[in-house]
């Protein structure tokens, strides 16, 4: 395995590379949750890059930038014990210069995460797009988790007609449930525990919708009433397209819900 | 020669090209000075693409774009007695759908052209970025005419890590000395006469630094008065970075003007 650290390098190995590419993004602290998409991208390409870079762009004046969890050695040997053939791990300053070139998602990323983070998903945009044009992958890989920032890659893929096929991952979970998180680690004892209720509301909301309900209102109302100790910022039952729905659609739904414990908030989703 | 319209089309004929790729982006109308860049990439490239789009996203409203010269029969012969492989030729609705992931040009791009236009290199950058995606060019050709435009398109290449080569392509002028421009056909005689002022403007500047003349202003003054009887919306004189120079740069200096003919504005500049 190799560490890359500048465009050069990561372009020269691109340019001599043959065969399939696979792509995963992340901000390191590498968790179950990466490890099954490095996984994944390791059984379906010849080649795989991780890139692990925090990226300042989708972080809001005041948010996690600097607390965000950083382990570069560990997440290293996570991806050599992974197969992984290249790390990808740039400066800021090899990211970024002064004065950018833009990508602005549409209006619909400024709902649900797009609404208290406002800006968040054209940073993300940003530098999936940088990353995308260095490494040129065949195949990059995104986990449903944050299934909004995964909706808004595939548009921004369409539109631009980037020649890649975006792989959506299923989300990995504790033992007990809870979807894991590079930021579940700033939860203290009994917020873990509460926690909980975040995948159980959903479990509910799945068990409700298979025995027939389609009202949306009721799944909702029965989510809150799980999470009822919680403080819940949103729960919202979209399409694929995120298009508020106002009945269940059994094939093209997804629920969403965050909560806040403290300063942390928590992600949680399910796919119909 | 082929002439495609559709995005499978041309993905299909880009993944089973080898060699160079030379593409020359035109909104039509194609002139000697498109035909002089066609050859240019002829010459340096195994395959050349032009494509020919009439791009909405960076016309404002009330601009030229449903009066914009269209002229697909004659810019297709123009193209085969070029040698060209491949013309793109697609409709707005094939390049563009609804609500789209945006690319936002940087505040420089809000000066000059900018300032008059405002968006509209927002929306040359979209259609550039989409048609760099596409055809996924080695180089990729364009008119020094358009020089705040180049600039924005070599800043995208370079923030977005595109592996494309830009060529930046000298003006072509009429015998007489007007830089040719589709836009040229909307003169009346007595305009198309008094457009000559411009390009001599810039003939003066380039004679008076060339006799070691440095103040930007004294520089300035000399293409005011060459074109005082012309409607001039601006005279800027910038480094090759688009920043305002107060002292001429020998080798880093661009000058550019601007002036009216009724609702046409005429381009042109030279490049020290």
């Amino acid at each position: 395995m190799q560490v890359l650290k500048t465009i050069e390098e990561l372009q020269n190995i691109r340019k001599n590379s043959l065969g399939k590419v696979g792509l995963v993004p992340t901000m390191g602290a590498l968790h179950n949750g990466h490890i099954s998409l490095i996984k994944q991208a390791r059984n379906e390409n010849d080649i795989v890059i991780v890139s692990i870079f925090v990226n300042p762009t989708q972080f809001l004046p005041g948010e996690d930038l600097d607390a965000y969890p950083r382990r570069d050695e560990a997440d290293k040997k996570i991806c050599q014990m992974c197969k992984v053939d290249y790390v990808f791990m740039p400066e800021i300053s090899t990211m970024y210069t002064k004065e950018e070139v833009l990508v602005k998602a549409p209006n619909k990323s400024y709902i649900l995460e797009g609404k208290t983070r406002p800006g968040h998903f054209d940073g993300v945009l940003q530098v999936v797009l940088k990353l995308f044009n260095l490494t040129q992958p065949t195949n990059a890989y995104f986990g449903k988790k944050d299934a909004q920032q995964l909706t808004l890659i595939q548009q921004m893929v369409k539109n631009f007609f980037l020649p890649i096929n975006i792989v959506p991952c299923d989300i990995v979970r504790e033992e007990d449930g809870l979807a894991l998180s590079s930021r579940n680690i700033y939860l203290n004892p009994t917020q873990r525990k509460d926690a909980l209720l975040i995948s159980k509301s959903l479990y509910m909301a799945g068990s409700l919708i298979s025995s027939g309900e389609r009202s949306v209102k009721a799944v909702k109302d029965k989510i809150y009433e799980v999470m009822s100790i919680l403080d819940v910022e949103y729960v919202a039952i979209v399409d694929k397209e995120f298009n508020e729905l106002e009945t269940i659609e059994p094939t093209n739904t997804i629920i969403l819900v965050v909560a806040r414990f403290g300063n942390t908030r928590l992600l949680d989703n399910i796919w119909l």
